[in-house]
């Protein structure tokens, strides 16, 4: 049976025979953001190609607006809000790249923010979300004291809560990614991301199902938290029990919206070591001059680990972000 | 006088009523190296225009095949080489670029080459010179050796010098850059390079006297190694006596080729302290997300010392090289 048809099937079988977000929905989506964000340059490079023995295509969301692709989801997120809920504004729950999302995406739109951070939080962070007149309300670092804080914040103000990944707004705006990626390269045999909490993958996933049905998906996460591995495996989302990553972007479980969507369309989650992270990151770093968060090595790590599985193969892999601290490098 | 008078006038004068290079021998030299080198592209970013003030273009020889521009002055030097002296092979000292330029070269060309590197290189740097084929002769870490060693070689087997930045071939694959740079931006009205024996900053201003005569050129370098601001100033050929700056690729003296060109043609160099040299390479690593040598951030460097100067001008800054150790990094 073809792969294009494997999926359908697939897809319908999970989905009560429909998908919860339609191609419209993305290709709207597109047309939302387009105007807010950049369209990120497609990088290739020899040096690589040789290592790995597949062809590479790099989406470099390192050179996105505030430096990560989580920008495309917050537009599209509070661009369809009302106009009343527009007024009361916005809330969320991040310490990395979705809180800087929604920070500068509400000031773009000339609405409140708020963001719970933990108070563990590196100052600087705070300082670039407060950098975008959000206001910052401190949390314990567990996820008891941050939902309780974000619930006061929603009950006080009426702002509306946009969850950084478990949210379909969110995800179509994620899934555009992919869709430029796709409609800027020719014929690509696989499409990677890295999995947290799922919103880039199952973007990833659908704009793939849509816009290039014979491209096959495949996910990559740290072994240390290998909870969306292990609920593909088993078809319940599991929970990870230690957070001993250095890709810091790829600690969330899967969400209830997002998990349906990677079980039915990715073909698979291969896990890679701490070793291996570091060492495809510095092999970006090295031999293609770009700036990188671990998280974004987490796909190419996987490719180096199973040559025979992607030998010849035009893969395009997404590079999420590039917000590293330049005094804590694993190096 | 409009500017462009006075530097025809100034190179009249300074260089016995012609200059050494014509047109047609960089508008030859880019013929030559364009199928082996990459036409680099040129970034730009709202991040930095708006702390520099000025409208920044980024010409990004990071990028560039072996990591920097030196790949150009390599090229065209070595494909001018006649039928008998590529038999013969070519010879050098270099233990940062130019020897990897000079290696990939000939490697590509088929020719042999002998690189004499002080005994104190990094092993990396000699194995990724041995990795193109290259024999590398051990001198010692002054400049004495480093002679004896590479007449040695030249007398021994006949191989054809090429020295690394005064050889009218190399400077007009260096200008080559500008070239590029000037065909890809519309009415720059500075364009800015770094400075060390002068082969790109000389290539620089020939390109741009002829290809853009009315755009101004500004050359930067570190305090430490002051050598061609006060050369400039005194109209002959200065020395450092210390070499104690991060910016590796700039400690070298001017050459008695590249001198009367960038005394002729760059309006003025700006010097900057080690603190400048790093702030300014940090602000390109995290707001660009690229990496660039120490040598690279001294234009910007530059550009951010002296705002008045630069404020809403067009600027267009050669970012010289990608190749830094990630594990000794001054941040």
């Amino acid at each position: 049976m073809p792969n294009f048809l494997y999926k359908i099937e697939t897809a319908m079988i999970n989905s009560k025979n429909t998908l919860p977000l339609a191609i419209a929905q993305i290709e709207k989506a597109h047309d939302t953001i387009r105007p807010m964000v950049h369209r990120t340059p497609i990088l290739t490079s020899n040096s690589l190609d040789q290592i790995s023995g597949a062809r590479l295509f790099f989406k470099c969301e390192n050179f996105q607006k505030i430096g990560a692709f989580k920008i495309r989801g917050a537009v599209n997120a509070l661009s369809n809000l009302s106009e009343e809920e527009k007024q009361r504004g916005v809330a969320t729950h991040s310490s990395g790249n979705h809180a800087q999302a929604i920070a500068s995406t509400a000031q773009s739109l000339g609405m409140q923010a708020w963001i719970v951070m933990p108070d563990t939080s590196p100052k600087i962070k705070k300082i670039a979300v407060e950098g975008y007149g959000a206001e910052i309300i401190e949390s314990k670092a567990n996820i008891e004291s941050r939902e309780t804080k974000l619930n006061e914040v929603v009950q006080k103000t009426g702002a509306t809560f946009i969850h950084p990944f478990d949210n379909y707004d969110v995800i179509a705006g994620q899934a555009t990614c992919a869709k430029e990626l796709i409609e800027d390269t020719d014929d690509l045999d696989i499409i990677m991301a890295p999995v947290g909490g799922g919103g880039l993958l199952s973007g990833t996933a659908l704009s793939t199902y849509y816009f290039s049905p014979n491209t096959r998906v495949i996910g990559a996460e740290p072994k240390e938290v290998d909870d969306a591995f292990r609920s593909m495996q088993l078809g319940v989302i599991q929970k990870n029990s230690s957070l001993n990553t250095i890709a810091d972007g790829l600690k969330t479980n899967l969400g209830e919206k997002t998990f349906p969507i990677i079980k039915s369309l990715v073909e698979e989650i291969i896990t890679v070591s701490e070793e291996e992270i570091i060492n495809a990151m510095r092999l970006i770093w090295e031999r293609m001059k770009i700036i990188i968060e671990p998280s974004c090595a987490v796909p190419f790590a996987a490719v180096l680990q199973q040559p025979e599985k992607f030998k010849d193969k035009k893969v395009g892999i997404i590079l999420t972000g590039g917000n590293v601290d330049v005094e804590k490098l694993p190096f």
